[in-house]
């Protein structure tokens, strides 16, 4: 059960996602599913409130080759909020002459920050009601751009906010880096070189990294379950932030600050 | 050659938009396209950089019975920026928890507002600065959440300010009101029962409208140019601004204020 898949790789990578595995399966997940593609600064978001297993959205991505760096999906079982478009993950906002996408898996009971920036949610989850928060304290901790580095920084302070309310398995990128946080049920693994399978599957999502074959090749991945059996997934410990730049872990993780 | 297209119906409308038309022409248009949705607070965004000639979105869009009350569609011939993703229109923001679509057809010379707010661009065309632009001073001008009256009369102040540096014929929707402006180039046209023809079409893309049937269902459309013969489309003055709401001409229009 997959609910959180992203993606980041050293270049361009032509990948292919996949959420039939949910034509097999029964009804769980059929709150709707969101995929979002960095394409250098440029963005495509793909969500739908429907099953993926009935979406002409899921084909799309299914058939679609996509060539980014940086890729969050998420399939939802709503938890707060109303089966809705404007409630499906991941949520895109603008910062800084960026997108900012964030992807939620969890459940905070009781999170009402003070929203008085510029960012508030369209829908009515949680999910997007931290998001927005995140943003707008972001915006308020830097006067100019910050760098990963600082930004890593501030969103160290920042995630424990929300997290002591719940699950806050989170996902967010600004085509940059990206974040991964950990309450409750997260991994990441790094490939490099020679490559094992290709093609990375639990029964939701599957991710097709044929494309993956020279020894320069590198793509890190966060997803809230192993996708294979025998490589080296690492679980998040409780609270555990890791960033991802280039297909590298260059913070958090075994071992590293 | 259609550039920009608006719809706005007064209740969500299985329509199929298309930009297959492309297919049979040249390389005119190559330089991307891109089609928003809105349903109900939700929102569909699709764009592309490659020619709708052979991008799988295109497809996508063409396959969807799309289910919106307000449609905003685009097709790029890139003048300033960069061909990229990033350059598409058309553009999204967010403001008081609603999505803000806007497209631009026109070129825009020496309009470089200060851009003090929080909405800046992503890409580096003319079009989403002065969306940017236009963005900030809607959220400057009003405390609250404005009305469509007083959005109305904020915008038609702002839109003469980026119309002095060039053509601004534009798009823009928060999916309650579809606002349109032109300076060279718009028509619109308000079909009620009994309709005429269900497919609207010029050379470039086409609007299958073959679901508006019943005495209640009403639909406004924006065009660069009428899509049909013989039917009552109506050209924008220069500087002329037109406000739909429900499928209905609420403000400027042939006659009105």
């Amino acid at each position: 059960m997959c609910q959180l898949l992203g993606m980041n790789a050293n270049t361009p990578t032509d990948v292919m996602f996949s959420f039939t595995g949910l034509a097999t399966r029964a009804d769980e997940h059929k709150d709707g599913f969101g995929i979002a593609f960095f394409e250098d600064r440029g963005l495509r978001h793909f969500i739908d409130h429907q099953s993926a297993r009935v979406s002409p959205v899921a084909r799309l991505v299914r058939d679609y080759p996509i060539h980014s760096d940086i890729v969050i999906a998420h399939i939802r079982k709503a938890t707060q909020g109303r089966v809705a478009l404007e409630n499906s993950h991941p949520f895109v906002r603008e910062l800084w002459g960026r997108y900012w996408v964030f992807a939620h898996n969890g459940d905070l009971k009781g999170f009402e920050p003070r929203l008085h920036g510029a960012f508030r949610p369209v829908g009515d989850t949680d999910s997007e009601r931290a998001f927005c928060w995140l943003m707008q304290e972001l915006a308020k901790a830097h006067a100019g751009v910050p760098s990963v580095e600082e930004l890593s920084c501030t969103l160290r302070e920042l995630l424990p906010r929300p997290a002591a309310h719940g699950t806050f398995n989170m996902l967010l990128s600004n085509g940059v880096a990206l974040w991964a946080h950990g309450t409750t049920q997260l991994w990441s693994l790094q490939r490099r070189h020679p490559f094992g399978p290709a093609r990375l599957a639990d029964e939701d999502l599957s991710v097709d990294f044929a494309a993956l074959t020279t020894p320069r090749d590198r793509v890190a991945l966060v997803a809230t379950e192993p996708l294979t059996a025998g490589e080296d997934w690492q679980p998040f410990a409780p609270g555990e932030m890791r960033v991802f730049v280039g297909g590298d872990l260059v913070a958090g993780g075994p071992g590293r600050g």
